[in-house]
Formats: C-alpha cells, structure tokens, sequence
C-alpha cells in the first residue's frame, strides 16, 4: 500500500501527480491519497471578504484561525473544488476514484481543541470559536471496504470532531495517522520544494536523509509549514511506518521519483 | 429503502430534515439522502464575481449555465460546504453519513451535452462550453456496499460525463434515476414548497394526487424549477418506483409526513 500526501501549495502540478498515481494503480499498487488546499483556501477567502488568519503557537507552529464561517470556506475548497477536480483528474485517467473528507464514515476522528494558544504581536491570546483538532483514529474499515471493491480513496480534510463537528486538522499530520492505521511502510510526502532544507528557500541545502533521531533537531531548521511536515514524519514511524520521504510535487512521476529516494528519507 | 432528494431553494430546514432522517435510519430504515444547494451557489457566485446565468430551453425549462469556473463554483458549493454540512448535521445527530459527488466511484454517469439550446432576448443561441447532462446509469454497487456496511449515503451533484468530466445535472432527475436503479418504492422530492401548486406561488391550490398519464399535463402549469421535477416524478415512475411525493422541506418531520401523503403524490 501507498501512501500519498499531496500538498495545497502554489506551484503544485496535480496533472503530474495524477498522471503518476495513475499509472501505480493501473501497474497494480493499491494506493491512498491524501491531498492539501490551502493556497486555494486563502484566494478564495480574500475573494470572498473573509481574509485568512494564521495563528502561531507559543512553539512556532502555524495553523489557519477556522471560526465556522472559514470552515465554510475550508469545506468548500477542499471538499468541494480542490477534491473534485483531484478525482476528475483520476477518473479521466480511468482510475476508479473515490473522494472523502475525513467527517465522511467518521473516517478521521480527534477531539476539537476547546482552545487553541497563539501569540500576536508579541502577546499570547486564548482563541475560543477555532474549529480545529487533530486525528487520533481512522476508520480503516471504511479504507479496506473501498479498496476491496477497486476504488481508490482521494481524502481531504477537514476530520471529525469526537462530537461530529467538522475540524481543521493538518492534512500531513492527517496523512501519517492513515499511513500508520493501515501499515503502510511508505508515506510520501509531496510539496512545492525537493524536500527538508536545511536553509530554506535554498534548494541546494537539500538533506537527503534523516533518521528518527535526528527528526527533534530538524524542527529547529524547519521552515513554516514544513515544522508540521516534520512533526508528521516522526508521528509516522512511532506508529510504525518504516519511511516518510518528503518530494518535490512540480515534477514528473513525483511519486516514483519519491519512492525511489529523491527527496529526504526519514527512516527508523 | 426510501429515497429522499432535498432541494437547495432559499428557507429549507436542514436541521429538520436531518432530525427526521436520523430518527427513521435509527428506527432501522435504510434510507438514501439526495441534496441540491442552488440558493447557496447562486449566492457564493455573485460573492465570487461570477453571478449565476440562467439558460431558459426552447420547452421552457431553466438550468445554470455551467462553464468551467461555474462548475468550480458550483462543486464548492454542493459538494464542498452543502455536502459537508448536512453530512456533519447527520453525524452529530449519531448516523454514519457518507458524502458522495455523483463523481465518488462514477457514481451517476451520464453523456455531457455538446451544445445546449437556449432562448435569449427571444433568439435561440448554441451554448458550447457548457458542463451539463443527464445521469444514465447509477453504480447501484457502490451504493450496495455502503448500504450494506451500516452507511448512509449524501449524495449531491456534480455527476460523472462517460468522459470522466464533472458535469452539472438536475438532481430532482438524479434522484429519480438512484430511485430507480436501486429499485426504491418511493422518492420523497422536498422543496420549499408543500407540493404542486396548479397556480404558483398559491399554497391554497396544491394539487393532493396525480397519476403518470396526468403528468404530461401538469408540465404546463408547473412553474420555474417544478417543472424538473415533474419531469423527474415521470422518469421515475417509468422506472419502477411506485410512488413519488413532493412535500414540504420547511415543516417537522418533513419526510414522514411525505410518506404519509402530505403533498402531491404521483402514482402509476
């Protein structure tokens, strides 16, 4: 089984991508993809008046402020274009695909956080009406009846909260609670750079391996959205995942190229 | 197993409509549950900078002109926030809901239009670049498999074009080719309305009971969107469902009271 995370970032060609996962599955890989929209969430909140918000946690991390007019948003970019047009793009390449969002068969479910820690302007606030959470189960009888049958599941945030709200989640962190549920040995990670650097944007700073060890350190290098990128890739392998590779989307056969070691490998 | 289409007109009662459908899925009824979101889309579009156009047959009946963008917009709209919505409602309510596009798996397939003939400023015009059709053929197994795992399937255009394409098709008339296929003995076809009104918008004048051989009559005073609907109501009928009731979306127990006979009912 692969496991497939593709990225929601500008520059990202999903032609390429589908063209490559659709040549694995008709080869016989049975596949999972998991896929991002938050360039497309961020156009399409500013078209429609409601700018987005990034909170930043006391640790650095980031993640999109989602009171439930943004999850509106969230859900109609993700579920609705971002993911339909993902498995048009599978269908006319003739894979038999099927599109889910983790509330979808309680597919991915995590608590809601009750309130989410951010700092703003140097002072740490308390936000209360955020709609975000993170996935600790997945129902893979859900995945194994679907893959059983010949489709391949095309899934996007958001997940399902313990009380049935839809919630925000991270779609990388999502990824490696899939990738570790059905033990897949192999997560790939696929986004608008080669993979880890160690001075971001400098492509040449590339580290093409990385042991789990090494995994706490890399977050001090870590730019943005790869800290949860990294924070993925370790959740993956202490769930038994053998290797998270993070690849470059832009390129042909991303995920071939990614499998076969071009990218950062983070390995047990 | 009832089949029950909810539209997406301006002042339907979601949370009504969930409220009945998971008191009767808990009940032990299996039950499908078809949604539309054209209020929603017409909305999200003039937000968008993109306002809805509507193309008007040389019969008289109206459908949204849908080019590439418009139908970005309209699977944000159905299959993004609509879907999510009602699936999220449902969940929270303790039923195993599933969203689905008529994409997910080709689930409904139809042939794309070429060209549309439409009449405008009393000229007809050809419409080209138009992403509309009609469901032919419905994927009764996948349904089977959902069905049969304890899932109750969300379904909302986009359909699937025997190319693969997203295509915008009616869903009163989509519900009436799933009622069908699947062999169901009643579609329940909810609106804002509380039935067939034989003078449009006099709620005083609806119309209890019709028969098949009376449909093609009603085709003439059936306003607007009714007349889909009545087309829908005839195509399921010649389909083997036996009765098709169209009731009141904005009441308690919208569904019950349908299939108790409140509205209009068609039979054979």
């Amino acid at each position: 089984m692969i496991v497939v995370k593709v990225g929601g970032s500008a520059g990202i060609n999903y032609d390429l991508v589908c063209d490559d996962i659709a040549a694995l599955v008709r080869e016989g890989n049975p596949l999972i993809l998991i896929h991002g929209g938050s360039h497309e969430t961020n156009v399409i909140s500013e078209k429609l008046g409601k700018p987005p918000r990034i909170l930043t946690s006391p640790q650095g991390y980031t993640s999109r402020y989602t009171d439930a007019e943004t999850m509106d948003i969230f859900a109609m970019v993700y579920a609705g274009k971002m993911n339909t047009r993902i498995v048009e793009r599978l269908l006319k390449r003739g894979i038999n695909a099927i599109g889910l969002s983790g509330l979808d068969g309680r597919l991915l479910v995590g608590p809601r956080k009750t309130s989410v820690r951010a700092v703003e302007n140097g002072r740490q606030i308390l936000v209360r009406d955020d709609y975000t959470g993170k996935v600790e189960s997945v129902n893979t009888a859900l995945l194994d009846l679907l893959l059983g049958a010949g489709y391949t599941p095309v899934i996007s945030p958001p997940a399902c909260s313990t009380q049935g709200e839809a919630i925000n989640v991270d779609g990388d962190r999502a990824a490696a609670m899939i990738a570790s549920a059905i033990g897949a040995k192999q997560l790939i990670i696929l986004s608008n750079v080669p993979g880890l650097l160690r001075r971001f944007p400098d492509e040449s700073t590339l580290i093409p391996a990385l042991r789990y060890a090494e995994l706490e350190q890399a977050l001090d290098f870590a730019e943005g959205r790869m800290k949860k990128k990294v924070l993925g890739a370790s959740e993956a392998i202490a769930g038994g995942v053998e290797q998270v590779i993070f690849a470059d989307a832009r390129i042909a056969q991303p995920v071939r190229m990614a499998a076969a070691g071009k990218g950062t490998v983070i390995s047990r």
